[in-house]
């Protein structure tokens, strides 16, 4: 997702430190300091505007948790929402998904969130799909070993794609819904992108997966 | 499915042993004998009234096909349609899932067929369904070390719990469809279910899957 640049998103990103971190790969290893527990971290890659970790950090306030977004201008809108209700359990993390070795250290992330993740539909741009096979080598070094990856898309290709990829790498499914809003569950947290095109009569797709041995 | 009990269904059955073998058991091991030619065998287990199997064996002519189905009204519907279509690659099997050891020796079956299985909705019938480990067991037995499971479903439910317990069983997913008549490829043959499940408007699935090692 990407908005029409704001201007000074990126000067306003600087002006709060306590929320946003620009150079995360300054602090690999050292999330649960800054955090200044011990809680388990739960790391959504492509945080967008903010509204599934905010509203998931308020029901889960035993849990840390890092939203990574690798634009500024989207970024900046997840800020205003969390400058609104600020919470001591969310950080907001400047960066790519390709460089994400360089801010985790192996095992500290507990969960992992892909949330309507760009289908990158053409062919040649298969290797850009965050559950490529190059981007799940990452997400098993940097989850504990039990760790859990939850994906939602409505995209039916992306969906189709991650599932035989995943089975292909010899991960497991926990859970595998085909239509998640049919009979939603009390727990679903509905992202931004997730409300309009629910709306719009999509189906929604959802798996949980572990890596296995 | 299961029509209403037509009468003297049994008695014409038996009067086709050509086309329709009542006791399966007899040819285990014996099949490629029977159909007199070193051709792969296809089974689809649960035929019904066998469009699916006569269509797939016009096209496939230099494979065998057989059709597992243990209604003798629902087989006598398949008897009709092939007597007016004699086809030399086509036998109908009376017979149940739960006794495929019986039928089949090791390795016997190139490739399975499931469409359209009994979803068995509720939590006390799950290991009636035929993706249910303990069918998925027999199935490794009867198939060649490199033979492919054929499933079409429109039950949600029903192939949410096929993709998740193959995963779990160690299969590999060849094919993920989770839309199949939305393009719809040249080579799908409709069953009579799915015609009138898709113009009703329900998703069409496919899943075509391996065992590996």
């Amino acid at each position: 997702m990407r908005l029409r640049n704001i201007a000074n998103a990126r000067k306003t990103l600087e002006q709060h430190p306590e929320m946003v971190i620009l150079d995360p790969a300054r602090h690999k290893g050292l999330w649960k300091k800054i955090f200044e527990n011990n809680n388990p971290i739960f790391l959504e890659i492509g945080m967008g505007k903010g509204q599934f970790i905010c509203d998931l950090s308020e029901r889960m306030s035993d849990v840390n948790f890092l939203g990574l977004e690798k634009y500024d201008s989207v970024m900046f809108r997840a800020l205003q929402r969390l400058v609104l209700n600020p919470r001591q359990n969310v950080l907001l993390l400047r960066g790519e998904a390709e460089n994400l070795l360089e801010y985790f250290a192996p095992g500290e992330i507990e969960r992992l969130y892909l949330n309507f993740s760009d289908p990158w539909p053409r062919k040649g741009n298969i290797k850009r799909r965050l559950t490529h096979m190059e981007f799940l080598d990452r997400y098993k070094i940097i989850l504990v070993p039990d760790g859990e990856i939850h994906i939602k898309t409505d995209n039916r290709l992306f969906f189709e794609f991650t599932l035989q990829h995943m089975n292909k790498y010899g991960m497991r499914f926990e859970l595998i819904n085909l239509d998640l809003h049919a009979k939603e569950p009390k727990d679903n947290i509905r992202t931004e992108y997730e409300e309009s095109r629910s709306a719009a009569g999509a189906v929604i797709y959802l798996a949980v997966c572990k890596f296995i041995g």
